[in-house]
């Protein structure tokens, strides 16, 4: 069996997810929708995609622009067995994807309660099996979930507390400032403690965010309180048997978001992008009971093998975690843990 | 009497204690030095200070650019009563101004071990009567403790932890990026957290410390745990009866940085400076007994007033801190609350 | 006689315009208006200028924050000789002055077809004299104007290519972007060569615009091809007649925009502001017949001067241009020429 | 035949120059040389590139951080027939590569005088036949030729003159500003006018630069002067037939050097990086007989191509320049136009 997979919304996770989407052996792509006819058009259809307009108000332009359209969304979704939604937050998509009776997933612009469903796959794949919707969270929140979830498995964590230092605009975003800032969100806790919360239920987290002039990754300093003492090589232990953690090192000449995004470039990850979070291996410390750690989130990619996997457990096609995630990461070049 | 002052060092801090010494009716600015014949030294000169090479083999450059040299440190040295220092970090002027039995002020560049004592106009006032040297903790560390002595003087704070996003760089300083990348102190904590018990010696208080593209003020996100529930009222309470912190609101439309230091402008201060320390009234907030905060640090201009008031505690002008703190603030421009 | 003066927008441009009038000793500020109770009403309210409504419909929230309003806009007219504007681009207030019977001032946002005549106080202050209303061109055609009128009036000027790098955000505007891209204005003749020719009506003139991630100072790089062979000296010589222009020396340190405008914080300007066009002496070269120099605006405060002069010249108060170009300059603590 | 390459320095340039030279099929990399033990010398491993210490002193640092070392810069040599250097400004290996008589390759920091000839593949690869050393001039000159040589062959141009806003630090370099500048470089011409006489002798061009705080791409804005009226699709039309330019529309969203970037990562071209050099379709006009452009300059990536060029030039590995472009372009996914 494979799944066919539409992508509605072919922008900065949409295309991630088109293409993580078609890397799979046991999925396709079958269509991709857009709204203008960008530049973007121009690399879907030469990858091969096919090309539905968003809604038949968006048909003409794609016309005048002389690009091959095969239909609408809804003619992409007769042919989809699942959905994945990258519009947007509250384009309001999910009552034609019912119509069609299609499997949907949402990203983390979407509320926990569109879905009733958060999913992380290494938190939490059990609760998706043949699920007809779910979301992914944020990049931020699925960071957060990433390093946390296994620390909550082998310790008792009493409280997180975690600042976010968030990039302000994607890379290509050229309308989004602050140019000379620092923003921060005034209400406490931000919504990415709520958000962790959604699949980690009984994690007790508090999360402030301040948004600066960066369009290269998300960085979290994050502060643990545990019941009792630990090293810090207790957690890179656990850290290390993790799907999805990359270490660095500030000694390797890695010290800043920068550099850690040099290395995605350098590892010939398509568009440099690094779907695994940066965790700075000698910025792990312990303080008495407190566990303090830096990591750094991609936020245009993170999410995307989740995504994969969240088609694999919805859908069936793969019963256990571990496998499902062997699979997503040996295809995206992710070093495997299981 | 008047307090003979000199500035040694008229960079980005030393040129705005001159102006704030010279604004003082119990003081007056002997003269400032300078190393290179730059724009600044003709301001100073229009100014009406007395210019001085800081070593011998400066006073070839500003014979060359014409401008009028009254001797070198030295010389300066023989007419002050106390020397503020404002050179780079590590420049080594102890000796000569031993020499020269002139009370010395040092800036946070420094270590706390060079004088013994740390200073802070409210928090400590008294231990620096009459001292012949002490240090005014850097621009974080003096914005820490504004806001922290007066919670420690009120209520039980059991512990403290702040996030620090730093400027990476001052408004003239073209040479420093980073220009689009986060970079984290992977040291943790800081040497922020262990520089302010220099002031505060008994606060349980752990940094964290992040560099960001920005050269407007720092930011703190502040986490305080008390033993037992507060209210935010009872918080800016004690703040609002507290010297030299400022509220700001984001329902006014100060949401970043930018907006606070547009505010500095528009109050018409000297250079735009904020001397206080910028509490956002909107962002203090309370869980069961956790108290969190944002606030905003002028780089540039916090540490200013507390040099003058260093002034009279060190050579007797003033014995009250409620007195010179009054004097300095009313003379400044800065709301008084005594 | 006094001439009364309203202030439609109490913004960026507005608060300057407002603190320049109030800054004359033949001109009142008779209030302000503005459409929300941002903390900028603070400042205008304690620096004592009446605060109208924008519109009626704005009233309320005035009062809900407790700020004293004397009425709308309408009724500040009725008190007014003339308005300067300084609201947003194509806020459409033409017909209210006109039917309130006040000459009007408007900024380079607006068309030069609304009013017919734009206005630089030493190229054509004798258009402005008497005339009902008129236009003050935007920051960066002012800037153009001041350096290359004076050319044209000692050198034959066969052609002059600019390219403005220009400043994508105002200091505390945090919503514009680009963080980290550089935008060109696609269109050649961007719309600078078209508006410097609404005042200098035979000058040979393109420019090309180029958007770059910072919140200070516009950079003008500009080529003028002369009829016959000069010195750099001869350019400098009338340079230094001409009333506005500031030289800076990269010899003294000033190598960019950051420099320039510490240079106008260290020169206590309100806030911090620049109201010259700054030339890089060291930047103005010759090749054969062709001019290159480097001016840099500062897009806040440029055209704050010319507002005043206009003022004079279409109420009467001053018939000459060198005596209202004098006064200005006097008052707000710029070099004068005359 | 294949020639054996040696890299020089596997910096921001060197790591591009092995990957493609890796690429082609008539030659190999027989190692690199690095004086650190950074992340990118594991990605340098991972790739299968033998590794040398530059020097003697390095050699202790590989071993500490258990990094298999082949040797030193003089056993690479002895394996190579040709080196890439793609070290520092002046680090001065000339003796070294003339002792171990291999041929040599330079990149635009040095001057045209170390080798008495700079090469651009399709502007005079003829003169590179069998030569032992040359030089790839600066990814700025390397830019203005792409787009100038091919005007000079079909027009006649009297004088371009260009502004180039340039990138201030490469995306890692996090230690280099402007944060928030614009800096000017006060010379003029700045060195790129002289550099590209260095390869298009007889062309009369003036160049200005300004540095800007971005990490993303050059930008010039070009005008050239012709001798007779021409019209847009005329250029249009020699550049479509001219190797390593990309047009890009402002139409299609491609607004800003950012979507540029956008645009290479899309196309999956390794590390996002661009060989082309951008030309906006719909930035190009004409004024009477003046031609106004806006192109883009990916200034870790340009010179790539030119490198690979210059060693079958050098080598004899290929005597026509349309055969060895056409196949440099073929391996590094660029568009043919041979």
């Amino acid at each position: 069996m494979t799944a066919r997979v539409a992508i509605n919304g072919y922008g900065t996770v949409g295309k991630r997810l088109a293409d993580a989407v078609a890397a799979q052996d046991d999925m396709e792509v079958v269509g991709v929708t857009k709204t203008r006819p960008t530049f973007e058009v121009h690399t879907a259809l030469a990858r091969g995609y096919r090309l539905y307009a968003a809604a038949r108000e968006h048909l003409a332009a794609f016309e005048e622009a002389d690009m091959p359209v095969d239909g609408t969304l809804g003619d992409l979704l007769g042919e989809a067995d699942i959905v994945l939604d990258g519009t947007p937050q509250g384009s309001g998509y999910k009552a034609a994807y019912d119509k069609a009776g299609v499997k949907a997933v949402w990203q983390g612009g979407e509320s926990h309660a569109l879905t009733g469903l958060s999913f992380n796959a290494y938190a939490n794949y059990e609760a998706a099996r043949g699920v007809d919707r779910l979301r992914v969270p944020s990049c931020n929140t699925t960071g957060l979930i990433r390093t946390l979830y296994p620390l909550l498995s082998r310790f008792a964590v009493e409280n997180v507390n975690a600042v976010m230092i968030r990039r302000a605009a994607d890379p290509w975003d050229t309308k989004r400032g602050p140019i000379n800032a620092i923003v921060p969100e005034l209400r406490v806790p931000s919504h990415h403690g709520p958000d962790v919360q959604t699949v980690l239920k009984d994690l007790n987290i508090q999360t402030l965010a301040v948004k600066v002039p960066t369009t290269m990754m998300h960085l979290h300093a994050v502060t643990a309180d545990l019941d009792a003492p630990i090293q810090p090589e207790d957690v890179l232990d656990v850290w290390k048997e993790t799907p999805r953690i990359r270490f660095v090192q500030g000694a390797d000449g890695i010290t800043s978001t920068a550099q850690i995004m040099e290395l995605a470039r350098d590892l010939r990850r398509p568009r440099g992008d690094l779907f695994e979070i940066a965790v700075w291996e000698d910025g792990v410390h312990v303080r008495d009971r407190t566990l303090y750690y830096y990591q750094a989130v991609h936020q245009e990619a993170d999410v995307v093998p989740e995504n994969v996997d969240a088609i694999r457990a919805m859908t069936g096609l793969e019963r256990e975690k571990e496998e499902s995630i062997r699979k997503t990461d040996l295809s995206l070049g992710i070093p495997t843990v299981f």
